[in-house]
């Protein structure tokens, strides 16, 4: 097996064993030989001359699994009866659900929570708009939305395809920050349609995350729900990706001492996380950043800026980069810092070698780096990737519940660039000085600090910049209509 | 106290009372006088000198509120120390969740459920959207759409407020059938657009039901959505209301031994339910049906039937319709059954006298009746109301729960007239011959048989006519992605 074991390509198998002395150890032995890893090891059953077992395996992919069945079954005495995928059985039905907060048993129960009583709350709203955030699930929802159009590394698979990645986001956004979030896949990919339908839904929403749309569709859709809508409207391929860059790269700032408007940084991919990372480094106080797309660098001189050619989003970028032309491989020359929001291997580890001492990179396309982690840990001083399985994991989790459940816990009605830049900031923070290390310059996407911290940090910075609807600290303290009657 | 305590009206005083030998029972006295009912009493604190006690006292309106304290104050050693509207307290930050199916604590948990594992799932779906219905929320997830136009008897009160009305809606679904069902009040009320905003998020759903939409757009927004979606579009204010009442009929004919194709009917109201009222009682067999709007019976004799400015919908119906003109009060001699799905109060029920005898009235206008039911209970054999409170409530949760349960069972595509038929024919059947009486045609809304029952005989009568997919029995032994592996 080439690939990783990994808990994604686990296999449970269902074996029937003959009672015989050494059994279970020459079937554990077959797996391993074949290169599955055992994880749980079930007893199903046991019968006169048998005993039935499911036998979880870690495998590199799909693909090896009937060799593995093919190993188990060639040992005398053992027969796999049934396998199970537990990747796919974990998705059946969808993964997470509605859940009434109240009993509805009795006729009082529902004369509160639905005809006669809920006219009373409906008049309330209706009288005053602003008191959807008290008495509905406003206050505490967040619509993901997503048009299928660049899911994962998938690309564009559509809708449907998309709704397993929308509702694992949705999970993640209970599990991190208690944040209800809720799948919506669009049968759109109309730019004018798609801002039309998150505003016509928006009204039982507190906030709206946009999710895998391509670019660049996704900035003219963002921009103009931003200008429309009177709550937060986040994309987080771009801005996730941006604010846990700039955690990444304040931790590393940190530990080498290093100052950012010193820093030669090169960024190797203009889609949406690419120009959301310029965006915030710059904002940051990143003086010197060279910007690279699928042509090389970006900047005023550049053929298609001079014949207007360039995308908007590009141009705008432009005036404010280095004016260095060339390859990737070329421009890396004397830089301190290269970040890779773009794809698979675009560039060979020795390439490195022409950056300045002690180089940082940042190799965040997934599942496969721009640059080989094995190899480029030969020639860098601080590696950080986006997968779980390397040291420095930049992942948008550690941002994005957070940066809701701050955002909905003042009502704010925006994502400003100074919440972001706190978020970053609260995440750096999370590793303490003592704590750092060249492999340990960002905290663990499972590191239950991170969320609170986060949503505090943009909570205070909303608040401290009149983003927070006023009085809007969101409490069950609120004595509005229920308090003293008189 | 003029109307009748209910739960809705419900405050809950928090009452310190001096210890002395008969205090609680003379502040329960004094809740009694001025016409509290009280509940339960908890005990929150026992002081040197004083009690303090939770007292729950349904009322008949918030308005008698502070009388009830004033009374509470007026006994000597007793004194309100603070009060909670409980039907305001339940709708605090909403009534509905989210809920995460499984737990994601691990890495391993995360590699299933989010990446690099749920890559696979999609793909899956990429290839055959069709594993959308296996994998992901829509095979159980029902979107409540309203844009709050037509909401309870409150009107057109806007998106915002109609959210406390589809999450109620939604715990209905969740408590009586196990589907989960979600909100979606939308900012327009363009017909096109609810149109096209209803298609475009329909990939993560397995049906649509309608709601608090204001005729006659409601009829136009369905049909086109019914035309254009492959998954059940149902409009729960016609056609839920329109298969409680065949099934409340249902059991009348039975118990009265009468037959509906000999029946004269009156209908009053052609909104959303009156319209599709006559239309399911037609499809059941009623040949005598005076349907009436606010101008009298309709007929193709009528003036704006003749100048053309007649609804296209009711048009549609007038050439059924009995030719009687008139008025409700003129019409309604010689009729057996009068249907109400109008307004408050539009009928004296002096009027009943003129219908034959033995006869029946459904006065389904809700809060208020179309005829006084105390009144009308003097003349008439059968009465039934939307109300709790008397006997026979026509009530359309009875209905929606089981009937989405049904056609999510069998992936129906569509909800069709024979599927309603069979639904309103379950709901009769609960109730048997032996419990029918004139007060008991059609089983409570907390009778958990009801669900199960519709559900069943709509997923039959799917399966039977072609309208579930094939071979789209749901259930959890589907082995096409988990089975054997080889």
């Amino acid at each position: 097996m080439a690939a990783t074991p990994s808990a994604q390509y686990s296999l449970t198998m269902r074996v029937e064993i003959e009672h015989r002395p050494g059994m279970l150890g020459r079937v554990a032995s077959a797996i391993g030989e074949v290169g599955g890893t055992i994880g749980a090891v079930d007893l199903v059953q046991v019968e006169r001359e048998h005993t039935i077992r499911d036998i979880t395996v870690e495998t590199g992919d799909a693909s090896d699994w009937p060799r593995l069945t093919d190993a188990v079954n060639a040992v005398s005495g053992a027969r796999v009866l049934d396998t199970t995928d537990r990747t796919f059985l974990l998705h059946i039905g969808g993964k997470i659900e509605i859940r009434n907060k109240s009993p509805l048993r009795t006729r009082d129960d529902l004369s509160m929570a639905y005809t006669p009583g809920v006219a009373r709350v409906c008049r309330a709203i209706a009288e005053d708009p602003d008191k959807a955030f008290q008495y509905t699930i406003k206050r505490n929802t967040v619509a993901v939305v997503s048009d299928g159009t660049a899911v994962l590394g998938l690309g564009d698979i559509g809708p449907r395809a998309a709704m397993p990645v929308m509702e694992g986001k949705a999970m993640l956004f209970k599990e991190f920050a208690g944040v209800d979030a809720f799948p919506v896949c669009l049968d759109t990919r109309d730019p004018d349609e798609i801002v039309a339908v998150v505003k016509a839904i928006a009204p039982g929403f507190g906030g709206v995350n946009l999710e895998d749309i391509s670019a660049p569709r996704c900035f003219e859709i963002e921009d103009r729900l931003k200008a429309d809508l009177d709550i937060p409207v986040f994309h987080d391929d771009q801005h996730g990706t941006a604010v846990v860059v700039l955690a990444a790269l304040l931790g590393a700032m940190r530990l080498t001492g290093r100052r950012l408007d010193k820093l030669q940084i090169v960024i190797v991919g203009l889609g949406a996380a690419g120009v959301a990372v310029t965006k915030i480094l710059r904002e940051a106080g990143a003086r010197h950043i060279i910007a690279c797309d699928s042509r090389g660098a970006v900047t005023v001189d550049r053929e298609d800026y001079l014949d207007g050619t360039m995308t908007a989003v590009k141009r705008a970028l432009a005036p404010g980069l280095e004016r260095r032309s060339g390859t990737v491989a070329e421009v890396i020359e004397g830089t301190d810092l290269l970040i890779g929001v773009s794809g698979a291997r675009i560039l060979a580890a020795e390439a490195l070698r022409r950056m300045n001492p002690d180089p940082i990179v940042f190799a965040l396309a997934n599942p496969d780096p721009e640059v080989s982690p094995e190899e480029a840990l030969r020639y860098t001083r601080i590696l950080a990737t986006g997968r779980s399985d390397y040291p420095n994991q930049i992942n948008n989790v550690l941002c994005f519940p957070g940066m809701f459940r701050g955002a909905l816990d003042v009502r704010a009605t925006a994502i400003t660039e100074s919440m972001k830049t706190a978020a970053a900031r609260a995440i750096a923070e999370i590793v303490t000085d003592d704590e750092q290390r060249e492999d340990y310059i960002i905290p663990s996407v499972f590191n239950r600090d991170v969320a609170p911290a986060v949503a505090a940090a943009v909570a205070r910075e909303a608040r401290a910049s009149g983003t927070a609807e006023a009085g809007a600290e969101v409490g069950f303290g609120s004595t509005e209509e229920f308090g003293a009657v008189r």
